[in-house]
Parts: structure tokens; C-alpha cells; sequence
């Protein structure tokens, strides 16, 4: 398959020249005597393909290797690396097929198509022969796929809790500095940069939630797709909020998270039944976890194992220098690999673990509830709680005029309890509202 | 060079079975589906050498899988894998080389050992065809070399910056959480297993250099021994050091600190005469920096580079299971490996960037200094500052009964400016003693 003699250049092709790509383009050629010495080989660039020839670029490019015909760049015989920095599903789908069936091993950033049709291409990849490595899909520059796939093969993930979307991060911390709601401090964020003008896929955790699929299937050896993943963003989230997690000793972040739930063997979680849970939603974590203290638009993830314990990847999470940072790390890899005429480990989905509804997550949550000020309350409200199983850790309870405001931490219980627990509440006379509903994360149960 | 059949168990020797060889010995049992899974055969243990048959182990072992003849061990034609950890000099390189040379593909937690004489056994390991990988040796379970070796490929790593050292880091963080002097912050450290008996090697900063010499060999591409490094110890800082650091809102650690120092070209650190400086100390940096919330025997290790910008790995830097969670990620690695015929990347030195001597070493400095006091000193001690080329950022002057303290931070200078600067201090009248100096990293000169 090499069609390239020992000695030249292995050639890529660059799909996308945007904020990530032109970056790419940028490193190819800044760092062209590194990137030869730790290959083995030159890296040549082949071609750069782009939506239009005219706009204005971060990067001087030759006007000869700019092309519109993206499939016809990935179907050359002389490609053989491609990376893919376009986004979205179509035709980034299409331009990694046809990379792949035409002999080039591909490295993508596409965090959306792998988390929708990862298998797909996992299943190309295999078939060719070739690698396809995506890094940079997941918390921009920071390593944490080749980590989980390869430095903890040998060991037992059983959690990943990731602050994996700078944008939210961002929003909540200037909410949590500054005492800003959720709609100034997101102007903030888009007149800094941080936002796009729309930032639905960011403030609603649709891009937290593709990244939390590629980290499961990874830690978990499983497959998960984004529609596995249970999704909450932070539009919801009040100045309240924040301040009522403060009280606790808390912050409030966006959190993708990542459980291995053991089965019904002997708990150890290797049982054949153990599930992952998978979702992606605003949850309060004490000020001294490791998480707590990641500002601004940086991204965390933390790991447990069951025999390393719990390890922290910390940086920046977006941005073109740090994203193709970890594109080129990428393009070293499979080019390695390309010399030495191997593959990297590819897709490992052996275990297969099934994906538990939300209703069955476990976790501790933070109920505030607008209450009547008159005797019983309490107790009526407590029971509700004990009704449903959800056992209560803290209750605290603030006079107002003439109602009060009870906030209840409770012990963990599952999301269907507190659902159920909830709905009755709201049945309550003397409930006038159930004010706000936060799940508590970072803490044992 | 392969001598078992292709659905054949992969057999491993593990040498040592003490705190980590024991915990490798039963992650190989306990993981072992996963593992065979993992790499694609079953691995199997073919033998365990130790010192003492007889000895209580922290794992059951059939007495026919132990012996006392290592050497014979790793000759044995039916050994595929190696895993050494019995630490030290000697035997452990007579081991590995004998397990490369016999064709065995090896795993090494032996920091001393690849500080030492790395050289040597990447050069055993290139003839052989065979891997040796080694990331337990830094960090214990935190993946930083194949992050290094790997993610960060495609990028200019420009500086290394670690807590590596646990019982250091816990020595530090005791005195600076409780204002005890650094003797008894050692007997607690003791006390509680965080310190050994004889703390030489990490008190004194041993450990900590043979770990920075192998992060500079990653992060450069060149061949940095442990007799490169520049190495202090902790044993003469002192609470009145900790509480001048809490007042300039800094907290001591033991730093492994590796830089990439610009040639005389173009500055951007690409020049062929850019050289490195690799030392380890203790150092002031800013509370607000991500290693200073680095508590207890914990380790981190942050990373500039010039496009990923600034990363952090941090967790567990020892301890049995943590360290052989790593161990068991480079050997799924290097057995991955040997089914598909291949070897990881190898030592890369191509840069090969000089060391720099301590002198030329470039940092800021925290100096207290006893005077008269007595008009003009300020002004004395101020210009002895100058005279060697150190700018002075800040002074702090603090009357006492019949003389005064003067705090300096100065800009960035060299070491060898500094020292320069302290002698001439020394023999001045007005000066009764230069009472401590000590750097300060994680800010800008
Ligand atoms: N930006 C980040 O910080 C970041 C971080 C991590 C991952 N990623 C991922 O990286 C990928 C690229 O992101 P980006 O921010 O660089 O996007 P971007 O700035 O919008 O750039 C997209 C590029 O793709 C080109 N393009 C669009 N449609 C095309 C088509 N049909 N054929 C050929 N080229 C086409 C565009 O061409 P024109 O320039 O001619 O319009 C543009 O150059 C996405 O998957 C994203 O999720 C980005
Ligand atoms: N402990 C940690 O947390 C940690 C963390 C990172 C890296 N490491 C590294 O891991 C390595 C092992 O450390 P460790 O803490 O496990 O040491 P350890 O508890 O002292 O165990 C050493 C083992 O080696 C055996 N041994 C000694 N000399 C031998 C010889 N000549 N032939 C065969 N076996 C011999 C000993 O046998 P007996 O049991 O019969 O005496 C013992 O089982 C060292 O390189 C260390 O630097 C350790």
C-alpha cells in the first residue's frame, strides 16, 4: 500500500482552512524540520480545500494548492494523510469515506460527526487498513484520548467528569465572579470571543454531550452515540443558582459525565452487566475539587480508575494554535505509522456495555422549594422526599415575609425518584414553587 | 522474531515484587480478560523474580511462578514481555538488557536507572527491534511521557514545569497549611508512610532530578542525564520562607523546571544553538498558579508549548496501584505492539540541544537580607543589585528593634548574576546577613 518510495515526502491534504486549519497549514510549515525528524519522513503539503477560493485566510497559502474540489483532493493517489477541519456531518462524512477507501489514514477534529456516526467511519478505517485519529474532537489541546485509549489500557476507568465546552465554562465563571445572569454574562463571552453569535450548540450542551460520547466509548470500550447522552445546557441557570451553590461551598459547572455502573455481580464492575450512564448538565461541585478551580473558557477532565485514582488533564479546550496542536500530534502518529507500515489501536468497542436510561443516573441533588411559613411544613415536605426514597442530607430553611424558602441537599438517589419526589413536591399545598433543581456532583454519595 | 503462534497468550516476566511489582502481579489477574481483549491475546505470567523466596508478599502467587534467578528468567526463551521493578542500578540494567537482547519487549519503572544510563538502554532497545517504555518512572500513574512523546509531537514544547515528587510536595504543603518547621513536617510525613525512613533521595531532590532529566530528554528530543541537572534539595527552607511566600501570596515547591532557552537567531526558539536548562529547586510561584493548589503527596506537571499554550497533568505520583496502572498501560503498548509486529516510537534526540550550565539559568529572584538600620542602606543594598546587571522589581522594608529586613524581588536574571549579587551583599557593612534566597517561577520576568 505504500505508494510512495521510502525516502519522499508523505503528502497531506488539508480539509478546511478556517480558524483550525489555516492554523494546521501554519504548523506544516513552521515546524517542517521537526515534524521530518520525528516521522522519518518530509510532510508535504498537497492541497488545502475551502468553500471559497477568495476569502481572506490567517495563513499565506500558494494559490496553486488552494482547491474548491474537496473530493477530488482526497481521491488523489499521491494523499496520503488527510485532515479533516471542516465540521459538521456532510460532506466531512463523505471527504473521511473516500480518504480512507483511496488508501489515506485521516485525522479529524469532528467532534459532532464522530459522536453521531463514529461507527461508520471506525468500521471504514478497519477495512482499509488505515488509522483515524480525532484528538483535537475533545477538549481541544488537551491529551486526553490517546491517555484514556492507550496509558489507562490497562487499568479500569469507572468515571470521567469533564468541563469540555470553554464557551459555558466561561458564562458560569463570570456568573459565579461577577454575580452576572446567564444573559449578560453570555453578551460578555460573545463580545470577548468566547460565544458565537449563536450559541445554541454551546449554551444548550449539544457540543458538551458529542464530546461526552467519544470520552465514554473510549473509557468504557463501548459504543455511545450523542443520542445516548442525556442533555442539559445552562440556560436555566441563575444568578440564584450560583449564589445558593456558593452558600454550599460550591460552584456551578457544565459537566459531562461518564459512569461504569456496576452490574448485579459482586459490584467490583467487571460483571458482565455493568452499564455506562452518560449525560451532560449544570451541576454544583465543591470549591476544593480539582475541577472547581478551571476559569474562564479553559477545559478539565478528570479521570478515576480503579487502580490510578483520580487524574486531572487540564488546558486550553479551543482556539486554532491549541487545536491544531493536537491535530499535528495526530498527523505525527499516523504518519509514524504510515513509515513503520502499521496502524495505531483503533476502535475498541469489545465490552459493549449497555447505556442506562437517565432515570436510573444516580446522584445527590439540591431541591429549592418556596414554601408556606407555617408549622408541618417541614415534615410534610420531608416526608414527600422519604416517599420516594430519595433520603435528605441537609434541609435549610430561610424566613421571608410571609412564606419561607427551604433548600434540601439530599443523599443519592436516582433521577426517577427525584423526578417523582419533584412532581409531588409541586402537588403540595403548601409548596408555592419548586424554585430551582440542581444535581450535586464531585462528592460521595 | 516472533516464537509464539498467533493466538498464543503473550508471556511476562516481572522482576521485582515489592510495592508496585506486587500490584502488577494482581492488575495482570484481575484485568486479565480485559487485558487479552485489550491487546488481542491473552497475556500471561510467566514467572516473578524477587530477592527472598520466603517473603511476605501483598499478592498470592504460586510458589512454582517465583525465583530468585532473574537473570535466568528474562533468558527464557517462552518470555515476550519484560517488566522491571526492582529499581536501582544494578541489577535492573543487566536485566534489561539481557531481555532485549534475548528479544523481549520490556517495561520499566526504574527512574534512577533511565536517568542514569538512559542512552544506553534506548540504544539496546533500537538494535533489538523492541520496545522499552517507561512512564511509570516519572509521575507514577499521571500519563506525561506519551502525552509528551506523542500528543505534543507536532508542536515546540518550550518549558516543562513539575511537582514530581510526593513526599517533598507533602513536606512543603504541611508547613505551609500548619507553620511547622521542615523537621517536623518530615517526622509527620514519616509518620503517615509519605516519607522513608532515610528521605535522602527525595528531601535532597534526587528523585526529582533523574525525573527532570527524562522529562527534558522528551520534551527537547535531546539527551539530558540525571548529572545535567541542577539539584537543591528542600532541607534548608524554612518557615519564615513559607510565611514570606504566603505574604507576597506564593506558596514553596520542589520544582523540576525544564526550559528551552532561544538561541542567538531569530528568538523564536527554533535556532540551532537553542539550548536547554534543566534544574530542581525550591521556588516561590503565585497562589494563583495551577501547580500551587497542587496538595499533599500529589503530583502535576505542567506544560508550555508554543501552540497548545499551557497544560496540566496531575494525580497520584506513587503508591502501588497508581504506579502500576501505569506500568500496565505501557505494557498493553508494547504487547499491542508485538501482535502487530511493530515497535513505538523510540528514543528521539535529533535536536540534541547543549545544556546550559546553572549560571546561565534565568529566572526571578525573592531575596531577604538583615541590615543596620540606618539611612542609606537602601539605597547601598540597591545599587549592589544593580552593579550586576539585577533589576529589582519590588522591595519591602521592615523595621525591628535595632535593625531591619529588607525583601527584594528582582526581575529576571541569570544565576550566575544573582550569585554575584548575594557575595557582594555579604561584605558589605550595612549588610548583618543574607538570610534566605529563593527563586520565583510561574511568572513573567
Ligand atoms: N475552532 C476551534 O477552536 C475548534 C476546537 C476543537 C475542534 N474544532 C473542530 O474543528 C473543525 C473546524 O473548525 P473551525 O473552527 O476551524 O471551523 P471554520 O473556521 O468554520 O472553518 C471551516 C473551514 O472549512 C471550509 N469548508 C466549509 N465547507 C466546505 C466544503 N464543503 N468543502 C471544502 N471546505 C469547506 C471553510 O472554507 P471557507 O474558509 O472557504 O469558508 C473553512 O475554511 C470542526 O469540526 C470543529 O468542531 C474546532
Ligand atoms: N513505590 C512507588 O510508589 C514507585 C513509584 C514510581 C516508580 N517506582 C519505581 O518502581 C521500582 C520498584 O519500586 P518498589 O517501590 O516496588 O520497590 P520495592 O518495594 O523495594 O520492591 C523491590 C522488589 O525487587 C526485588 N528485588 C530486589 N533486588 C532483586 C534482585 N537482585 N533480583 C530480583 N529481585 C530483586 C525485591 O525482592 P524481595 O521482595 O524479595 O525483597 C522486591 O520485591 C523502582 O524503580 C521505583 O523507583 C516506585
Amino acid at each position: 500500500m505504500t505508494r510512495t518510495p521510502p525516502d519522499a515526502p508523505l503528502r497531506v491534504a488539508v480539509l478546511g482552512c478556517g480558524v483550525v486549519g489555516s492554523q494546521v497549514v501554519r504548523l506544516l510549515r513552521d515546524q517542517a524540520g521537526d515534524l521530518a525528524a520525528r516521522v522519518g519522513r518530509p510532510i508535504e503539503l498537497a492541497g488545502v480545500a475551502v468553500r471559497r477560493l477568495d476569502a481572506p485566510r490567517d495563513v499565506d497559502l500558494p494559490a496553486d494548492l488552494l482547491t474548491t474540489d474537496a473530493l477530488g483532493l482526497v481521491s488523489r493517489d499521491d494523499v496520503d494523510l488527510v485532515v479533516e477541519v471542516i465540521g459538521g456531518i456532510e460532506p466531512a462524512r463523505t471527504l473521511i469515506l473516500t480518504a480512507l477507501e483511496h488508501g489515506a489514514s485521516v485525522v479529524s477534529a469532528n467532534k459532532a460527526l464522530l459522536a453521531e456516526d463514529g461507527p461508520t467511519l471506525f468500521e471504514a478505517a478497519e477495512k482499509a487498513g488505515r488509522d483515524l485519529y480525532y484528538e483535537a474532537a475533545v477538549a481541544g489541546a488537551i491529551p486526553i484520548l490517546r491517555p484514556l485509549r492507550e496509558s489507562l489500557a490497562g487499568d479500569r476507568v469507572t468515571r470521567v467528569i469533564g468541563i469540555v465546552n470553554g464557551t459555558t465554562n466561561f458564562v458560569l465563571d463570570k456568573m459565579d465572579s461577577s454575580g452576572a445572569g446567564f444573559a449578560e454574562a453570555l453578551e460578555e463571552a460573545q463580545d470577548l470571543g468566547y460565544a458565537e453569535a449563536d450559541p445554541t450548540a454551546d449554551v444548550e450542551g449539544f457540543d458538551a454531550a458529542a464530546k461526552a460520547a467519544i470520552l465514554a466509548s473510549l473509557a468504557f470500550h463501548s459504543r455511545v452515540t450523542a443520542s445516548d447522552v442525556h442533555r442539559e445546557g445552562i440556560t436555566e441557570v441563575t444568578a440564584a443558582d450560583i449564589a445558593s451553590a456558593r452558600e454550599m461551598g460550591c460552584v456551578v459547572k457544565l459537566l459531562a459525565i461518564c459512569e461504569l455502573r456496576p452490574g448485579s455481580g459482586d459490584g467490583d464492575g467487571d460483571d458482565e452487566d455493568a452499564a455506562v450512564a452518560v449525560r451532560v448538565h449544570p451541576a454544583m461541585i465543591p470549591r476544593t475539587h480539582p475541577l472547581a478551580s478551571v476559569r474562564e473558557a479553559y477545559n478539565a477532565v478528570f479521570v478515576e480508575s480503579e487502580a490510578a485514582g483520580q487524574l486531572m488533564f487540564y488546558g486550553p479546550g479551543a482556539g486554532g494554535p491549541p487545536t491544531a496542536s493536537a491535530v499535528l500530534g495526530d498527523l505525527v502518529g499516523v504518519a509514524r505509522n504510515r513509515v513503520t507500515g502499521t496502524r495505531g489501536a483503533g476502535e475498541s468497542a469489545y465490552a459493549d456495555r449497555a447505556v442506562l436510561p437517565m432515570g436510573e443516573a444516580r446522584t445527590r441533588y439540591h431541591v429549592a422549594i418556596d414554601v408556606d411559613d407555617r408549622a408541618g411544613v417541614l415534615a410534610t415536605v420531608a416526608t414527600a422526599f422519604s416517599e420516594h426514597g430519595v433520603s435528605i442530607q441537609t434541609v435549610r430553611q430561610e424566613g421571608r415575609d410571609d412564606d419561607a424558602q427551604l433548600v434540601v441537599v439530599s443523599h443519592g438517589a436516582t433521577d426517577a425518584q427525584l423526578a417523582a419526589t419533584v412532581e409531588h413536591l409541586r402537588g403540595l399545598d403548601v409548596v408555592r414553587e419548586v424554585t430551582s433543581v440542581m444535581r450535586v456532583e464531585g462528592v460521595e454519595e
